[in-house]
């Protein structure tokens, strides 16, 4: 399944960088690190108008083009030039699923926040010779990915626009992903990472489970609103579409995302101090939260924005809760499009 | 562990009342089916105050002496009779754990809230010869007995207060109720339910770390709203309180109450018709909703008052969310109290 799931067919075209040997913040290394991303709409002269879109947990470019990306939409390919990057370990950029022996599947080295936008980096700066990013954006763990460009690279991100996601993890985000991790481990066909192809389906089931249960909003189920997509069943849409978007992933892979999100903290470079990181972001900054998001409710979001200087707050409703970011809800996308067009259009 | 884990010794003093044999929901039968109850105060002469408290999931009559009953208070000994009933399953009623084969374990049959409650209803009538109670109340799946018992004998119920669960399971109660189950089923040392003991300690594990994810507030996690109970990390009260709280907990007696949780429905009463059922109950109604309850949100309790005639709907706001129950939050439990003194006061 994974092999095929992971394919030009499924979720390109999409292009490959390689970053060559790529030192981790964990110790270890990775060599011929491959970032797969792909792009929309043409560098203009001056290399001010590029938008670097970091992907979400489970998630590829692709989805973030068809969610995202169009022309009159805030993330225009004829004004901009867009760059989908695909985060480590997703099944198309560098992954346990595709690295050959020895470092493949549960060898695969741990991978963190930092060292995707690390990598990213040398993709924008190495590649594409861009020294500042008009706008980084993401939701979810890409979310964590623009806070981490906006940290750690103040001086090359003009704006960012951190959705529905957080700088450093709180508990109980912690908890919750520890509790989709454990869905998968703790299926015996998963066997410490060594399974065969398709054998942990029952886990991959559970893990489905509980990240609908959390991922979409009570009201969702109880006012039965996947009903307009086809769905018959609370059973039925948890199955027909959240089971079905992760059976056919990598678990290996899927673990090394969650533990990647799980470990989220943009303060470690401030010694812990999360004040002192967010305190120095330069960029124009608007954070979206959802207010029906489980994942990340609006009030840890506002925690973090409180500390970033000028730093803009914007909540939008959707029954979807945190998974309005699929793009399932067009109220909540155009909602999105006017802040992200408004932040755009801000001298940066 | 579990066969010391429900002794009197643990949860007592209780008694044992014999409910002889009887018909289940599911068309089964429980051969001397006996139900563990603990008393109060004394019942007056004309039999007219009594106050009923049925359990909730994973709890005893021990907890609910410790976090409700005592002089001063709402439930008081010196005023009331109150029976405080261990529904079936919970290990100290008839349980998987403590009936003999060949109907123990895996074995036993699947009980439903009716069954609770006409169960009790023999407790009340045969045993104490009490024709109405002056009240009735329970939280969780406690509050789905009391809705039952005031849709099924709206004649013996003057007054009920369901606090923190409804009448009818939403979809989304339903799911997250599942991946509890899961958790535990999930485990390869369950074994289709004929574990040694002790065996299913991951299951457990899992089965708890899912269960605090949303029984708790966030807030209670991002504020470490439990470091004053001496916890020092997420993970420490985790453990500490909540693995700690069910491992000793029988696998199949947990499973038991879980998917009679989940299956809960006063409408099946009624063809499926959840207005007539709430509309034909005759008790005092005062409901009680959790402002931060993941599991039983407000706003799911709100649309069930609306449909009782004249029933009150009280929020009151804890950190502790679903699990302020449990007695953990002061604060709390004085506003449940002055709530329960109220409805207490009003003829019926």
């Amino acid at each position: 399944m994974s092999s095929s799931y992971y394919s030009q067919n499924n979720h390109g075209p999409f292009e490959i960088f390689d970053a060559g040997d790529f030192d981790l913040e964990s110790g270890g290394k990775l060599r011929g690190l491959k970032l797969a991303y792909a792009t929309f709409g043409t560098l203009n002269a001056d290399k001010s108008n590029t938008i670097l879109f970091p992907t979400w947990y489970s998630g590829t470019s692709k989805i973030l083009e068809l969610a995202y990306v169009g022309p009159g939409r805030a993330l225009d390919p004829d004004k901009y030039f867009i760059i989908l990057v695909n985060q480590i370990g997703n099944g198309l950029s560098s992954s346990p699923s595709n690295t050959p022996a020895p470092f493949n599947a549960a060898a695969f080295p741990e991978i963190s926040i930092g060292d995707d936008v690390r990598a990213q980096h040398r993709l924008v700066t190495n590649h594409f010779g861009i020294e500042r990013l008009a706008l980084v954006l993401g939701g979810s763990m890409g979310a964590q990915q623009s806070f981490e460009w906006a940290v750690r690279y103040p001086d090359a991100v003009a704006r960012v626009a951190p959705i529905a996601g957080t700088a450093r993890e709180t508990a109980h985000n912690r908890l919750l992903v520890q509790t989709f991790i454990e869905a998968i481990t703790g299926d015996p066909a998963f066997d410490g990472g060594w399974y065969a192809e398709g054998a942990v389906h029952r886990g991959l089931r559970a893990h489905a489970r509980a990240f609908a249960a959390s991922g979409f909003s009570q009201k969702l189920f109880n006012t039965r609103g996947w009903a307009g997509l086809g769905f018959t069943t609370p059973e039925d849409f948890v199955a027909g579409f959240v089971e079905n978007h992760f059976l056919p992933q990598d678990p290996n892979n899927l673990l090394l995302l969650a533990r990647k999100w799980r470990n989220g903290d943009a303060s470690r470079h401030t010694g812990g101090d999360l004040a002192a990181a967010l305190g120095a972001i330069k960029a124009k900054t608007a954070i979206i939260a959802i207010d029906e998001d489980v994942f990340f409710p609006p009030d840890d979001i506002e925690a973090e924005q409180k500390l970033i200087p000028g730093a803009a707050l914007k909540r939008v409703s959707s029954i979807w809760g945190h998974l309005a970011l699929f793009g399932v809800d067009p109220a909540w996308n155009a909602a999105v499009d006017s802040i992200l067009s408004h932040l755009l259009a801000t001298p940066a």
